[in-house]
């Protein structure tokens, strides 16, 4: 597979075509952002261990059948994907108080909730992704009633693998972010990335945050917590 | 009916109880405010119009078909009510583009919606009332699955009469926030009141602002326009 022109620029990765129609190599920048943007910074090494927890991450999710544009890696830094026309969604699973979530509820961080809570932001950078609820995403015409209802059972079932699959390696899924994308016949499965940058992974024994939230929140270093992420896949 | 021990005072009602159980006496008081209290003042004249503005509203709805709590008028400024058990949502319906929906999705006011919008947000002064999805209505225990769906059910007929009914007295019903209790034996009616002070209200012809926008946004005084509200309604 060659990889061809540059489509996007994005805030995490840049998008090339390939030689082959309905493939896309996707190129893992070491770029680090929050606050949509306003604040970001050059991470060495971020790219390519985020392409490569990504992998692992969805052939995991392949394997408990959760269909995914994944396809494989073709460097450190590279992975070709299945294009999809991207559904404008941040779907947000949360399985124990954080972040905005925990601002809103004024509740401390941490509390498990009673079950794993969806949200969804609309995917636009002008509009700050606002929170939004499902009649806004109707009139947005972002999803139909059906899709809704199947975006929700997809990032319910990938929860519950992937909660499982971070116990196995001492770390707490506290909560994350998906996007979902629609292939030409219509189905709708799991797209982007899932990394450190999109999820709240807490150290089950020390507690110790293995994600962007050090970045987010000025407490330390990415790198080494996203070595330690990958290493511990690796050795699952 | 007697009026007896004073219940509760919130921001624009007093509630008192009866020689009856079941049934409270809502005052209505003059008090205007906004943002969640933080801006308020005393305004002669509003509690008597908003007390008769919504009882003529909500025997409009009761002809239409839609039960509420409302009994009667016993004065100038006091109803008697059924006593309900009150579920902590606003519930907002909106026709038209305005106030944070305008915001949130960076759009001028005024424009029509393809359907109406329904949105929930928590009645939780300490937390500011956050707009709240269906995942944090069942998390709150505010209300089951199936309360939720009669609640949007309910919503959109009273916001189908309404909008009939102000069309009639040349009034576009831009939005409202309407409220719900559960009585007794768990039926849900709707509670509260109906008013400028709750909904947003644009003359059809002249486009001025029949509502506490004028006060919220100190565009001029409450009175005259709550007046000719009630007027029109009186003349309907
Ligand atoms: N399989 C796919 N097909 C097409 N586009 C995809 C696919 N997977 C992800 N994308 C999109 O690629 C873009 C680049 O990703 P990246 O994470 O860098 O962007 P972003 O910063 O989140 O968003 P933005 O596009 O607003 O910059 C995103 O818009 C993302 O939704
Ligand atoms: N039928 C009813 N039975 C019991 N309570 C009711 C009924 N209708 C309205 N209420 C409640 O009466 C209270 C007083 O109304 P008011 O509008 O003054 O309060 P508010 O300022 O909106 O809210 P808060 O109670 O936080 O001050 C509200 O909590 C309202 O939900
Ligand atoms: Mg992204
Ligand atoms: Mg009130």
């Amino acid at each position: 597979m060659e990889r061809k022109e540059l489509l996007y620029t994005g805030k995490a990765k840049k998008m090339y075509a390939t030689n082959q129609e309905t493939v896309l190599l996707a190129e893992y920048l070491n770029q680090v952002t929050s606050l949509n943007g306003a604040k970001k910074e050059n991470v060495e090494g971020k790219g390519e261990l985020n392409n490569q927890i990504t992998g692992l991450i969805f052939n995991y999710l392949a394997e408990k059948g959760v269909a995914s544009h994944y396809i494989q890696e073709v460097s450190k830094t590279e992975q070709l994907i299945r294009e999809v026309e991207m559904i404008p969604l941040e779907v947000v699973v949360r399985n124990v108080s954080a972040g905005s979530f925990a601002k809103r509820f004024s509740m401390e961080e941490g509390i498990n909730l009673p079950f794993p809570i969806i949200e969804f932001y609309y995917k636009n950078d002008k509009l700050d992704d606002p929170f939004i609820n499902d009649s806004h995403v109707k009139m947005l015409n972002v999803a139909k009633d059906e899709e809704v209802m199947e975006i929700k059972k997809q990032a319910l079932e990938i929860n519950a693998a992937l909660v499982e699959m971070f116990r196995k390696i001492a770390i707490r899924l506290i909560d994350f972010k998906i996007e979902f994308g629609k292939t030409a016949d219509g189905k709708i499965i799991l797209a982007d990335e899932i990394s450190p940058d999109t999820c709240r992974l807490w150290d089950v024994n020390t507690k110790e945050h293995l994600d962007k939230d050090l970045y987010r929140r000025d407490l330390g270093d990415i790198i080494p917590v996203y070595v330690e992420v990958l290493q511990r896949l690796k050795n699952m």
